[in-house]
């Protein structure tokens, strides 16, 4: 019988990916997703089609409503979201007004009682130190330190035999990540990471341009359409 | 302006009086409980009155479904529920299958991610490592472990201002947390720890085991009705 992994998944490339190292490592997927009070169910819908193209034993779609606490530009339509800004700008900013308090934390923890619930080794999530952010929760020793915590919080740590975080992007520039994500046959044209919603990506937000970029820097073109695109992409 | 704690009220006794310890601590209260599944509204229905005797400034019932995962006996009614064990039999059976997967670590996520949002100073949970049924997320290495993870998770921890994890009844006896619910003032009258829902208290579960022990070492009568009182309570 194959071993059990949680797969987080969000809809955007990097949790694609690490969905598909997950299969290729031969894990059974259960995949998990949350509908948390974003500003658009587009994400959502490609989180589905990643999980059906994972074939994933299940995918939960679970309901969890952080928009009722506030304090970010992607739950709360009343904050403004940064746009057209350089990497530079994006990488030297600090944590952006993107960021969703403690939400890596969150997801961690609800696929950690998923995992304790059904018996699973491991929990894949996508979080990615290179080209990130700013937020805190993607940081390696946050990995690290959650992966201590969990050990003593649940019944399998306690018994020797710990649910092991998984962060195979970890250290993975965007590009990289897209080179796997192709050599694994993860259907990347079936992702989405812009922060708004809607037909088309926006090509202005710092979810789309840490995405061109690398794409730009895989020399692979982008699978999905966008509204617009920056200058240096269509260089 | 007062400081902010989220107080996690679960409706039993433990958090109740944790609750009344941030109160004489100073803080503006922001009481935090969940509806997660559990088999009775009897506790909640608790949460409420404790929350309203603390005066809080908000009072969130968070709806989070663990129940969809399985695996404990507080949300399955299929899984036996233990009764009528003696002290020794319930410290000594090690994780009872009233354990909950992840439960303290998924409410204290979504607590820090309330407190990140509302720039909250700390967070109170009921967590015992005394007279505890077993649960690995009530000891001491694991709340250490969590505060340490809660650092590196948020804004507040990169900005050198963490937000403290405070479990103060961590190496109280349960007599103990009793005489210190009676000292503070907190409502023990309106607290609800059976297992089970209904009109009176079972006493046979092991949470009215551990409750009655409490109050019997404590030299206090417990103030709620008992469908039925153990021989040692009686004497």
């Amino acid at each position: 019988m194959k071993h059990k992994a949680i797969c987080l998944i969000s809809g955007g490339i990097d949790s694609c990916v690490a969905t598909f190292i997950a299969l290729e490592k031969g894990y059974q997927i259960y995949a998990l997703s949350f509908n948390y009070g974003q500003l658009h169910d587009r994400e959502l819908d490609s989180a589905k089609k990643i999980a059906e193209a994972a074939e994933t034993k299940r995918h939960i779609i679970f309901d969890i409503n952080l928009q009722l606490f506030g304090g970010s530009s992607l739950l709360d339509r009343s904050l403004v979201m940064p746009k057209n800004r350089e990497m530079k700008d994006i990488s030297s900013e600090g944590i952006p007004s993107t960021y969703v308090p403690a939400r890596n934390t969150v997801f961690l923890s609800i696929a950690l009682a998923y995992a304790e619930s059904i018996d699973a080794d491991a929990i894949f999530i996508g979080a990615n130190a290179i080209d990130y952010s700013g937020y805190p929760d993607c940081r390696p020793e946050y990995i690290r330190a959650y992966q201590s915590m969990a050990d003593l919080a649940t019944r399998r740590g306690v018994e020797g035999r710990p649910i092991r975080i998984e962060a195979p992007l970890l250290y993975m520039t965007k590009a990289d990540i897209i080179k796997s994500g192709i050599r694994l046959g993860a259907p990347l044209e079936k992702t989405w990471s812009c922060y708004k919603g809607g037909e088309k990506a926006c090509g202005r937000c710092d979810s789309c341009i840490i995405r061109l970029k690398g794409f730009k820097e895989a020399g692979v073109d982008d699978p999905i359409k966008y509204e617009y695109y920056p200058d240096w992409y269509k260089k």
